[in-house]
């Protein structure tokens, strides 16, 4: 195992102690809600939303303590949008990283209201922190998830892809649904996590147009293993685009074209960190592994 | 038209036109989400949630200004809670105030996003309000909706009443559900409205007490009414209730009893309203009418 898988588990296994702290705890009455909640959050995945808000806010001086509320909230938000994506009135999906989707086991209605509670949770966890230290720091982190996550960021994304469904896309709506889908959560954890190590507008800005550049990047070379890796390399269905007739970077550009424009834009991730300086190499690093894996 | 109808009235005006301002504009693309979230926001309602929010604030000495963001992010909450709990999943209704509900005008997709994103803009809102005046009296007002709202508050009261559905309740699960499905909110818009005028926290606790004595009141109230008047008085289908077998303060109790439960939740609160003052007439007239109509 390499220096950033080994720094990159360290950061999950941190992350996933302190997201059961977050949760809320069980009261009097029924667990089911709170089963289903744990169920979606603690389904795996690599944690990098929160990854990256906790390695911003270190990158720029800050203690990792600190952005831990925001980072589990982000953590919490990007699952609920997974649970309400899969409901049988969006995408409808039976499986999600290799388990029954919420739905399939707690029923739609737990799953919605599951998806529900994790997106409250995250704005309680957010709006505690923010009680406990006023101020532009932890306020303005909270402004960016709010922003990222909202209608004109995740869920505008979420809303044109349900909108286009099986209809073909013209490039710059698909990359409004890459922008927003997927990019916009990747530029508000950067963002929030170096506002909260302290850091200027200006820098804060930086890590936001990392943050973009790495999430459509992300988003375009997603579409290529999509096409290009097996099943067993990915550890989810392959082709699944192709079956769906779903226009993608590959459909619109070919293979060798997606993978210079992600390239392209990995690229100037990269020379962002570069210029910000040794603290974000960890962030360089990770932006190489997400945005150019060729298997 | 008494003083108190006068009064509601010019609230209603003064909150409608504020709402407007609050929510997002439409930007390039499709304008379905956004019609969808005025749909359901502007369907009319007593919008009594942001009335008590801004009347809380100047009782104690604020100015509504201050109160604004978050008494707008109230009612999109309020009205989120709305869309999602009509969903065919949920209680299926096809109808509300009179007009046909969310998801049988935009489907069952949007209307799921349409309430996720009424959400989402209450939290952007208020996280706008709290970067731009870091305090705790916005912040703190942040987090008495956020938790009047979430997963032990009004969310937990829905996946009680979801959890419960077709099954006889318990008298103290009936109360549970009221407490926190309808009187969380309430509870909640008083003590933010509280907070934000500049109340102690002494005084804040006053409010959010005699919230949650209203709230529970005003539901019983509501389970009589569907009992006792006629579709005319009541501007929606009369004995719902029953034709869902649903348990209700009427059928655990009878009217009479309800009725005295009621009445004697209402006088406490409005003994609240009485020791904290000149202040709180307005709170009083809406509570007596609240919570003690006999149409």
């Amino acid at each position: 195992m390499n220096d950033l898988n080994k720094q990159m588990n360290q950061w999950i296994a941190y992350i996933e102690e302190k997201l059961e702290v977050f949760m809320p705890k069980q009261e009097q009455f029924p667990p089911v809600i709170f089963e289903a909640m744990a169920y979606s959050l603690f389904a795996g995945g690599k944690r990098l939303r929160p990854m990256m808000l906790l390695a911003a806010c270190e990158a720029v001086g800050g203690e990792k303590e600190e952005g831990l509320p925001f980072a589990c909230a982000m953590e919490m938000i990007h699952t609920y949008s997974l649970i309400h994506d899969d409901l049988p009135a969006m995408d409808n999906d039976d499986y999600r990283r290799g388990r029954l989707t919420n739905h399939k086991v707690f029923g739609e209605d737990m799953a919605i209201l599951a998806g529900d509670g994790l997106l409250h949770n995250a704005m309680e966890i957010m709006a505690d922190a923010c009680y406990h230290n006023p101020s532009k720091k932890t306020t303005g982190a909270m402004q960016a998830i709010a922003h990222g996550a909202g209608i004109h960021g995740m869920l505008i994304g979420q809303v044109v892809d349900v909108f286009y469904e099986g209809k073909p896309l013209e490039a710059n709506i698909l990359e409004f649904i890459h922008i927003n889908k997927t990019a916009a959560m990747i530029r508000a954890a950067l963002k929030a996590g170096a506002i909260l190590g302290g850091a200027t507008d200006t820098v804060a800005e930086s890590f936001a147009l990392a943050g973009e550049k790495i999430g459509v990047a992300f988003q375009i070379l997603d579409d290529i293993l999509d096409v290009t890796s097996t099943m067993e390399e990915l550890g989810k269905p392959i082709h699944s685009d192709e079956r769906n007739e779903k226009t993608t970077y590959v459909t619109l550009y070919g293979i060798e074209k997606s993978r210079e424009i992600a390239c392209k834009l990995s690229d100037e991730a990269i020379s962002i960190w570069n210029e910000l300086g040794e603290g974000c190499i960890f962030l360089k690093d990770l932006t190489e592994y997400l945005t150019k894996r060729t298997y």
